[in-house]
């Protein structure tokens, strides 16, 4: 799986689709980076597909597999494309088996470049988001230190930090539990100031956020100098800018800012560029890759993560809001165990044995599984796109059931329903499906937001709860003040980027299928300044994952060749 | 200073050297990583000019731009010569002024690629790193939590960790001062056992003196699998071959086993390769990159850390007696004003004004300062190989000053001296030293190691601290344990690494020039056990710096054309 003889030089890639080496740094001979001189904001020319998926499930839906296989089929029958995806983090790599490259004939190549170190751009992230959190608690322990002579020895005015309101964590990219609480300065003296603090994997930094939103290496480092470290003791924020650390955070991101050209195991060219989560961030892939591809492409097929209700939506009230780039069609993801498994009626979980009824065919149980299919059209329809369903196919899937979906799918107002067999066909297997998809492209549409910019915070959280079918949000003590402070600070024109469990369509995990008559809880604001939107936390989001008692890198290894093994 | 327009592909220099394409791995055009398939070991043809200095000061000696500046010196004779040096942390790049890329003619460009992120060697060190802690952590968690069902549920047998006993601690590419003593898994819970931890800078990591002393990707590997993270509650070695994790560490850094190739100002090549520190491990680039270099070249010009006492011993009596590689010449570097500095009359600290005596010609203080390169020379004759001294000239040199130096170093058994005009005039101002060197390098020479490795530790131990002119080494009782621990744990046939102050011969930085009469005191004894040796403490050895009141990262940015401002 490791690497093809397929596998083509970059630079042929690329020429391809009229990236001239003058544009590419070639990383080896797999991978390049692609110079920001390339894009020019008249020349898109593409078409972008947007993929989604229904609520997911431990059974997992094959989103990547059929965003790789998308674009491989759109190859096939002659349109050329190009992918968009994240970067995968080492966390999920060395944790739990499963890497972040596709599968089968679908995927992306070589995949350990992928998964491990691609070309630094996580480790920039970490690098820069770590200077600035040993900045601060450098400039915490100066001032601490030298009182009144702080300013007299250095020249610089006192920031006062305040200890309490420290918002900027330290960040890894590893699974780490024990990181997630620490203390820091243990023992004081010259060894810093004594304080709590936690560590968050890497992705979930919001670094990773602004450098998917940014549109240029000068536009990223006026987000840096916008980054919130901490509040003062006057209750003004301490930016990066303040703490004058925003060039050096930059400087070390700088060649991050470049997307990363791979290609599939079809020799489609794919971008890979940032990975931000889809609860805590937009989750989503970058502008700057988008751009490139509706460039030099016909059609972009890019990934959204979770559901429709969290990378999808994100998608349009943040990264469309902020950039202008466009999806001519929604895509959502679905197989037939996943949408059973959706009824609610199972107790799934990760590594355990099937439920029989699963895997056997069931239109009832299909039927009850299908609603929520039903609600992600619906959600996605409310953006004002046409919208398309792809079947990942099992062996195991009935021609009855099949039929079922597709005219369930239609009378929920899809365009149309096609059968993805990326994993085991590639570009063949999705041909019919790119047909359908660059048909449903032709339509002109425009993209209806959810809410305007103008909007209060609370209207806006009431409009997306609204649409996960809540009857309302309910704002803790704590969460009410935060929101007034946010906006008497300026953030009230911010979009909303909604902390929730992707489990469900609600903020409740528990709650299957297409919850309904449930009330939503907010219990903190948060404000991604440099990113651009307002984080609204419904229920606990986990940051930092932990390692389980069988991680996966106890099978990865290097063989007698010096080739790797155990990677997926 | 960031790029030069006289810098060539980096595959035109390679190619000029032998290394044709196929070996060669671009990132980018300015730098590459080799291919270690290059390696004939039965290909060496060069000569090792080893360059160190006398005891470092606050003012530079100037060792690096004198590396270099021999490098290009050797090509200006016609004498085809490669460079081998340490890869810079970020630390003392953000922290205080001043990269390691050398300086004004005798620099490694694009100076920014090697301060920065180079090809992500330090990075994967630090990622592999801190999987293993988090590793450590984990199974630590889940043995805790599930305590006799651990084995039960996962089949793997308990490691019971002793948590007292943990000596990996976490590492960080930062002078991050809040970081040396933490908590982790504070609270408890899911969130890990609570427990006393903290970082180094990574460059610290065994894993640093390990990338530094492999072999090959198979000696790294199985180095990786012995080195120690913790002792069980038995006292037994929990390495990371027991945790199951050194497959996975080794992958990680994969393609950091690969030195990278660069090129001087002069388009000399250079290769960076590790950078282990010269006082907790052996302050020397790796074996890796003086093969190569003396595979490809008729000189290989490498630096060691700090003086002769710290770099220089470490490359005898571990990395030669490792790898075989040998020296034929030792280099020692020497300004007039460092000289004048070690008479030890002086309180200088960096940033400071310089007494006005050491600008001014004094012959009598010279003097004074000249015993202790008397003492760096003898020092390295020791080993057996034939000493030239480099000066390193300051425009306030003067005549007599310089004769007097010559005339003391001739008299102490040095083959010879010669001005280094390396900063100023590149290669054409160290030609003559090249000469020099190239002359010196002719005479057939054994190196002859400091002690065997069947003594004692102690013995050992005793012998190189008499090297210094200390009467004896005292252990405390706590040094004396372990030491019989390490003996009867295997470990009494490896080499020493003296983890002391560079600021003194002596083992207490406020002994200058030439201290008589002292004892050292070993506090503590710990083994590398994948590097392959033992380090003795004596003294406080800090391994993660902190930032200052006006660090460098303030200056560090971008201009208006996106180019990169304030590193140096």
């Amino acid at each position: 799986m490791a690497s093809s003889p397929s596998l083509k030089p970059i630079q042929e890639i690329a020429q391809r689709y009229g990236i001239t080496s003058e544009y590419l740094i070639p990383y080896g001979s797999s991978m390049a980076k692609v110079d920001l001189s390339l894009i020019d904001p008249q020349a898109s020319k593409g078409k972008l597909v947007l993929v989604s998926s229904i609520t997911p499930t431990p059974l997992g839906e094959g989103k990547t597999v059929t965003t790789i296989g998308l674009s491989q089929g759109f190859n096939f029958i002659g349109k050329p494309c190009i992918a968009c995806i994240r970067q995968p983090s080492l966390g999920p790599v060395f944790g739990v088996k499963g890497g972040a490259a596709g599968g089968g004939k679908a995927q992306v190549l070589p995949m350990e470049k992928l998964n491990l170190h691609l070309t630094g751009d996580i480790h920039a992230i970490t690098a820069a988001h770590n200077l600035a959190a040993a900045a601060l608690d450098a400039r915490l322990y100066h001032e601490h230190r030298l009182g009144d002579q702080f300013t007299e020895q250095t020249g610089l005015p006192m920031l006062n930090i305040d200890i309490n309101h420290i918002l900027w964590k330290r960040v890894v990219d590893h699974n780490d539990r024990a990181l997630r609480h620490i203390m820091v300065g243990v023992g004081g003296g010259v060894n810093g100031v004594e304080r709590a603090d936690g560590y968050d994997i890497t992705a979930a930094s919001e670094l990773m956020a602004i450098l998917a939103l940014s549109e240029d290496l000068k536009d990223m480092r006026q987000r840096i100098g916008r980054v919130i470290l901490a509040l003062d003791t006057h209750g003004k924020p301490i930016t990066a800018e303040r703490l004058e650390v925003a060039g050096a955070m930059t400087v070390l991101m700088k060649d991050a800012i470049q997307p990363t050209l791979m290609q599939t195991s079809e020799n489609t060219p794919v971008l890979i560029h940032a990975g931000p989560f889809a609860n805590i961030a937009h989750g989503n892939s970058s502008v700057i890759a988008d751009r490139i591809g509706l460039q030099q492409a016909d059609y972009v097929v890019t990934e959204a993560g979770f559901g429709s209700d969290m990378g999808m939506e994100k998608f349009f009230n943040i990264k469309y809001r902020q950039s202008g780039i466009k999806p001519s069609c929604v895509v959502l993801v679905a197989t037939l165990r996943s949408l059973k498994a959706n009824s609610g009626k199972f107790n799934i979980k990760p590594g355990q044995p099937l439920p029989a009824e699963i895997a056997e065919s069931n239109v009832e149980l299909l039927a009850q599984g299908c609603q929520n299919l039903g609600w992600h059209i619906a959600n996605a329809k409310r953006y004002g796109l046409p919208v398309v369903i792809a079947i990942n196919r099992f062996p195991t899937d009935s021609g009855e059931e099949l039929e079922y979906l597709r005219e369930y799918a239609l009378s929920c107002g899809a365009e149309g329903v096609e059968i993805s067999d990326a994993f085991a066909a590639g570009g063949a297997g999705t041909a019919k499906l790119a047909e359908l998809v660059s048909r449903v492209c032709e339509k002109q549409q425009e993209v209806t937001l959810l809410y305007p910019d103008n909007i209060s915070l609370l209207e806006k959280v009431q409009t997306l709860v609204n649409t996960y079918g809540a009857k309302q949000a309910v704002l803790t003590a704590q969460a009410s003040d935060q929101l007034a402070q946010l906006e008497k600070a300026g953030f009230g024109h911010l979009p909303l980027c909604i902390a929730k469990t992707p489990l469900s369509i609600s903020a409740d995990p528990a709650l299957k299928n297409v919850p309904k008559d449930f009330t939503v809880t907010i219990s903190s604001f948060r404000v991604s300044a440099g990113a651009g939107f307002i984080r609204a936390y419904a229920g606990n989001i986990m940051t930092m994952p932990g390692l389980g008692t069988l991680p996966a890198y106890r099978n990865i290894d290097i063989d007698q060749s010096g080739d790797i093994i155990g990677l997926s």
